[in-house]
């Protein structure tokens, strides 16, 4: 069995830590496995070595960027192939180029194009352990060290799992697994033992950190067992798997939210046809990231379009749009940051009318505002006021009795 | 003009002196030249990663450890290109195996196979400065990253230098030059204009640490100019060049001391045909760094041989030949490590007779006693108590007329 498991920087934080990881991976091997490790920068690196840059450059060119920040994951793969090996099992490191992980040239954002781990799988026909450090690639075109975005090393293990047509992907986390909530902010969030790809894929887009998204695209585009599970303990966590293997669909699987993003609103745009078509292709061609689109009914010929970004991509969104209103004949920009996105997940809202309805009630008696709204057939995501995200929360994960405490009260009232 | 620049890691040591080694480089890219510049890991990480890797395992493979260490001049690099392009300059940073330095395979102390540079060629075409990572390789043969030990980004600058055909190799250090002896331990040390590749070879063969000897070793095989001067000023510092370079042989350079080293004695050996060549292979085999060897003369069909190797290799030694005694049907091991070197260079030595008699002469004034002799055709080198070191080496620099003062004196006596 090829078993591939992934550590993030929390995990490989110190050296009692790593000598911890060290131990599970050997107890692994020593189960009659093969085992691939994926690693991340011990806790802080990154941030350090982004730090250091901004020292010497307050716009570090990307390509330089990438270089520096893969200095990272250099450290921790060959320090915890050395703790393993001081527990008497052979391991060897590779770098993302080295272990085949190819990329486009978006430096900072690369996406994976190719997995060729030929050399991953001589070291394993050779019986040793292999480490593969996260996060990074080589570009096909420029042959330049990519960097796949924060959470990319979740991407990089999936990714090698699904070359390696692994048994099973594990990502180890601070948390025991996947949440109906985040637990912080609901006490009585429940860990989920199995989730749909679908579900995760909208859970981890709205905002659940667990994952990276592009990690579950993936899997479900190559049918990668996903297992996310604590670093800390042995317990089972919770597994992502497709549709079909769910016994059966919960209406409700989870809520997410995000408060990472800002809310943009373009006043007055002619209501033509072309004129929101010019307006988001050149966001895209500038790389900002719009997600939520709402364009309210036109009066007078001419609407409101909001839109959300990210925060950091606000600045760029508004100095573009700005410079562009008079081509566009709108009025004016408006920025909202103060907002949050709260979001409903679960694949049984296909077959379930009303969940939409029953939402915005709930939001409405916990006395929160809906902003903007958008959904999909498995997802219904509000923007509100960012003041009010933990009530939102709340109210909307026991509305629909997603809480360990309300599942048992249901079974007693059965 | 092809111009290669080497910075140590002391000249890259916090952001400020990067910041200025930077504005060094792009002075001399806008004077119109072709910059490439060989970095090291700037000061102490080499030290602190070294200290990482003995946490987690006390004996590291060096495989891993190799990895390990290249993050050091990964971080470098990238931070001073970005330094670089923050003066409006563009800058392109290349690893070892990016820039074509071709190894052998043994970690920790590989040797350059080939340089093939195509992609630092192409960088210079477009009018890039390009970095270039110090101390590191890739292996030909099992493509692992491999380093080429302490000083090896001296070699790294000098062989990018020959493959380019730069025109020269300026490795900027504290210091201002190479010295007639330790200005540390000789403040009346002299700073040297010119000397000769194999007195520079010999110098730091026997311990100036100015340059690795390898460094050198490439620049005579392929005619490389190499210019020694301070990172700190812009003063002209030493050049070493070929022999017919030289206006006139000085008939002593300099004078070398090295502290490093323990000295070995295996008691007792039966004076039999192959039996030093037997212990000596074991040795090589065992990849002992042995230098000075001296045989004494055999009295009763036995005798006593005695060598030198650095200091963290004795322990390895001592068990190879210790398990061996039988064998060799020899009585003990004895180690000395409290032994130090001191060599006198120069190239005049060949045609000027009676230089080692007067070396011992002025060491028996000043008290010392020597335990070993060798020499070359232009060096004399004494095995000494290290308690004496520097007493050895003031007398010996003393006796040759080598300091500023005694020139001076000269001169006015003349």
């Amino acid at each position: 069995m090829i078993v591939v498991q992934k550590f993030g920087g929390t995990s490989v934080g110190d050296v009692e830590r790593l000598q911890r990881v060290a131990q599970r991976i050997v107890d692994t091997r020593r189960a009659g496995h093969d085992v691939v490790v994926v690693v991340s920068a011990m806790g802080g690196t990154t941030d350090e070595l982004v730090d250091m840059a901004a020292q010497v450059n307050r716009r570090p060119p990307q390509r330089e960027l990438d270089i520096l920040l893969t200095a990272g994951e250099r450290i921790s793969m060959s320090l915890l192939a050395m703790a393993i090996e001081a527990l008497g099992v052979r391991a060897r490191s590779f770098t993302g180029s080295q272990a085949g992980i190819i990329t486009d040239t978006v430096h900072g954002k690369a996406r994976i194009l190719a997995v060729t781990p030929e050399r991953v799988r001589d070291a394993l026909g050779d019986g040793d352990v292999v480490i593969v450090a996260g996060f990074q690639g080589v570009s096909r075109e420029t042959h330049d060290i990519t960097t796949l975005g924060r959470g990319g090393s979740d991407t990089t293990a999936v990714a090698l799992a699904a070359a390696l047509e692994a048994d099973v992907c594990e990502i180890y986390t601070d948390v025991d697994g996947v949440y109906t909530a985040d637990p912080r902010l609901v006490p009585a969030a429940r860990k989920l033992d199995r989730l749909a790809y679908e579900e995760m894929l909208e859970l981890a887009a709205q905002g659940a950190k667990v994952l990276q998204v592009r990690s579950v695209e993936f899997g479900r585009n190559h049918g990668v067992p996903i297992h996310v599970r604590s670093s800390f303990n042995g317990s089972e966590g919770t597994w992502v798997v497709p549709q079909e293997d769910m016994v059966e669909d919960a209406i409700i699987s989870g809520v997410a939210h995000d408060t990472s993003e800002a809310k943009v609103t373009v006043v007055g745009v002619p209501d033509r046809p072309g004129v929101a078509a010019g307006m988001f292709t050149a966001l895209a061609d500038a790389s900002v990231n719009v997600d939520m689109i709402v364009q309210n009914v036109s009066s007078d010929g001419r609407t409101d379009i909001s839109f959300t970004v990210p925060r950091g991509e606000v600045e760029q969104a508004t100095e573009l749009l700005g410079g562009r209103l008079e081509g566009i004949g709108a009025a004016d920009v408006i920025v909202n940051p103060a907002v949050a996105k709260v979001s409903l997940v679960g694949a049984g809202m296909k077959t379930h009318p009303g969940v939409a309805a029953r939402m915005f009630d709930a939001l409405s008696r916990a006395g929160v505002n809906i902003q903007m709204i958008s959904t999909s057939t498995i997802r219904v995501s509000v923007i509100i006021d960012d003041a009010h995200v933990d009530d939102a929360v709340r109210a909307v994960h026991a509305e629909f009795g997603l809480g360990a405490d309300a599942i048992v009260e249901e079974q007693g009232a059965g």
